[in-house]
């Protein structure tokens, strides 16, 4: 049993809910603000910490926005892994995934030389790629199902020899290898309409939830669609639309301190939303 | 055009050599004699590189094994990045992918943070998730296609709506999506009956074959159905078979010129299969 579902599901209830934020922290896109400190990523990060943590349930941290700034870039992710509080589930959104002998290494990066609590992983090579997450039965390992962007058409809602799209049968396999019940599936919001049908079809899976905000979801349909019986067991992801919120008035924000309120603001709308649905 | 790729193609050409080290170098199986130095894995990989720069058309090096120990870890990978010769082609085998700015910021980690000359990418998908890594027209960019594992049957085997494979599908959109001859697919040697329909499909695409030595695939099978009409544009991956081989006599190396005679020693005899063929 996946002690980590547990965690995340406990403060789903408590709170009423399902927020999980977004840390893909862009050096090009802070403000000027946070550029007197020597890691200005960490130090947004921290900021985003502050505002998020009495309404975040998960904080996912983008592992592509790190490695693009190299050691630098992941000594500001370890460090902001460290940052965050133990009551809130941490996710390495990495999409990693290779043969066995790899994959073995690539969840010991993720699941204890930096003990994130989840994971996200591809699912293209099978099963004996993903086997070495799902071996450690106390996490959660997100396997990519049918995804927000475009490309998605590309292949995953391809329809193969029996009518049904690729993605179902992602969907079919990932169920019947988690037995642990610490398997969970990656579906966009932008998706509203297969959405529901998945959560019909894998009512035991967790739910990472991204594409409301920025990339055009409906927050409350997702909420609404994505969780299972008990209201529980689903994550709605929100990285721009959050971290990067629109100033008002002057045009420039006059401290961190005030930085934090907006995002403070604009996460209490989000959290408000929720609640409404759950 | 992409400057790799001919850089690649004239090295294969005059050394009639198509061999790729795959530099997977874990700390659990590196000989004990090279505990003595204070980076054990970089000291290794470069006696790797010693013995093998000779008849080497590319070196891999595989993210996970140095992600598995952090930022000591790819500390260790930038460091041998900067000890592989500037004739020598450079592979991050890193399987990555996410919408498009994300990948973005995935491509900048290994085209320009890590200057490699390559990476490997999950089609999973789609377009916008590949399309970041394919603008850098000098580079190369291998997409899997068909791996070696077990695990392809799951998935990249599975046939479509129209009876063929979800392999041959990624391979019909790699070729089409591929402007600036920087297209590459992954093809495993352990699937030798389809590595030459796969070759007579994409003419024009550049192999990245895995899966000889520990995996069981037929060297000479894979150098045969690899190569384009010209005989390049492949390159085949050894990597525990030749990074690591068997002692002979007293069970111990001696010395780490003693290990690199043995690495070179194991690459002739590959190198020499590769050039009775080519």
């Amino acid at each position: 049993m996946s002690s980590v579902r547990d965690k995340a599901n406990r403060r789903i209830s408590s709170l009423k809910s399902l927020l999980c934020v977004g840390l893909d922290s862009d050096p090009d896109k802070i403000p000027e603000l946070f550029s007197a400190y020597a890691n200005p990523v960490l130090e947004f990060n921290r900021a985003i910490i502050r505002a998020t943590s009495d309404v975040a349930v998960a904080y996912k941290i983008n592992t592509a926005f790190y490695e693009a700034r190299g050691i630098a870039g992941l000594q500001d992710m370890e460090n902001t892994l460290g940052s965050i509080p133990d009551a809130i589930m941490t996710i390495a959104d990495a999409k990693r995934a290779d043969i066995g002998n790899t994959s073995r290494k690539y969840a010991r990066a993720f699941f204890e030389h930096w003990p994130f609590d989840a994971v996200t992983v591809a699912p293209y090579m099978g099963f004996d790629s993903l086997e070495p997450f799902f071996s450690y039965e106390e996490k959660l390992v997100f396997v990519l199902c049918l995804t927000s962007n475009e490309g998605s058409a590309d292949f995953e809602e391809k329809l193969m020899q029996d009518g049904t799209p690729l993605y179902r049968s992602v969907l079919g396999k990932v169920a019947s290898w988690s037995r642990n019940a610490n398997a969970g599936v990656v579906v966009g919001a932008t998706k509203s309409s297969q959405l529901g049908e998945i959560r019909r079809e894998a009512p035991g899976l967790f739910f990472l939830i991204p594409g409301v905000g920025a990339q055009g979801g409906s927050l409350e349909e997702a909420v609404d669609l994505g969780v299972d019986a008990d209201r529980q067991s689903a994550l709605i992801n929100v990285s721009r639309a959050l971290i990067y919120p629109e100033v008002s008035g002057s045009g420039l924000f006059l401290s961190i301190d005030d930085y934090e309120l907006a995002v403070a603001e604009e996460a209490k709308k989000i959290y408000d939303g929720m609640r409404r649905v759950l």
